[in-house]
């Protein structure tokens, strides 16, 4: 099977790192060992940097959505095109935690900006370039900042907004995932078990229709 | 008159930043004491954060055009509203060495982005905000490439692309002064004293011409 692009979406406490260790498990137990996970904005020094500056933000210094924005957009076409393209060219499957939809849903959401201008941008900046599966991770923006709060370390820039924000993102992220073939939705509220149930089901489904 | 927001433009070695201190002479013997500098990428610490990453690189991580326009513009637009739009709403001119003619004469000339792209970039990041002037430094890309060599410290990632790279910027940045009213082009090939008059001469004429 040609390798893939995976990517893991949802608001921060969904629960994305242990749904990606899980898939990385699941891959393996199907042969597919071939594997890099990898997070935007981030994964090379450069995207890393940016990502920084975004979280922590720049002693205070007040970012503008825009900058924000195209920041985003830095750190993604320098992923995609040092990280993400080379790997699946060599054969390598990429599972990355976050992707484009998440600008689509925090800043176009979020954060208000147009979203044909969003849709501009990626078009853009990343051509037709896409994943081939998106799960998307779906739980209450309470039950998210309960949990981001409950793990006990310093919140960063984005996750100190407002729980109106992460409505806003969820609501996007819900319009953006009901009509795209691409993306499989998950009840993240379901227990330990029974979520890692259906991710086994719906990974295992997927590479079979992939291999037809 | 209300404050004016003027941009310096030229190819690496044409001349700008000792044009910029002659125009803020110029302007001091015109009643105008109320004058920031500034520069793009940079002007805000985040901004010259991302000024460092584009023109030092990140040990020595290729960085795709693409990267390096949405950084530009990241910069760009952080330093319009932190810097020079406070700074005009307050009744201070804004003397910046380099703003967005510089991504449409580089990133479209230099690197070869469609220039649409460019426009678009520009509309969705900037919206109409345009300098009140804009002074071109005219200069063959060889002169230029001769001047930064002769200063005796190392060149950065941009100094240090091709002669072609220049010659194919330089070409861009002439025909887009070629037709817009608002940029004044300088013949830097002059001798100090010619130049100093010619800048003088243009700057004070526009001022006049402020004034009615």
């Amino acid at each position: 099977m040609k390798s893939k692009f995976i990517v893991i979406e949802g608001l921060e406490g969904a629960g994305k790192t242990s749904v990606i260790q899980q898939i990385i498990t699941i891959l393996h137990s199907n042969g597919i060992h071939n594997i890099i996970s990898t997070r935007d904005p981030g994964g090379t020094p450069l995207a890393e940097t940016i990502r920084d500056i975004i979280k922590k933000g720049m002693n205070g210094e007040y970012i503008t959505d825009y900058t924000e924005l195209l920041l985003l957009y830095a750190a993604r076409t320098q992923l995609v095109a040092q990280v993400i393209k080379p790997a699946l060219m060599s054969g390598t499957w990429v599972i990355s935690d976050r992707y484009d939809l998440s600008s689509q849903a925090y800043q176009g959401g979020g954060r208000g900006i147009d979203i044909r201008l969003l849709q501009n941008l990626r078009d853009a900046a990343l051509g037709k370039f896409y994943p081939d599966l998106t799960i998307y991770l779906d739980l209450p923006p309470s039950k998210c900042r309960a949990r981001i709060r409950a793990r006990g370390i310093p919140l960063d820039r984005i996750e100190m907004e407002s729980l109106s924000f992460f409505q806003r993102t969820s609501i996007r992220y819900r319009e953006l995932v009901a009509n795209d073939s691409r993306i499989i939705t998950i009840d993240a509220q379901q227990s330990i078990a029974e979520l890692n149930a259906t991710i086994r089901n719906n990974i295992e489904r997927w590479l079979k229709s992939q291999q037809k």
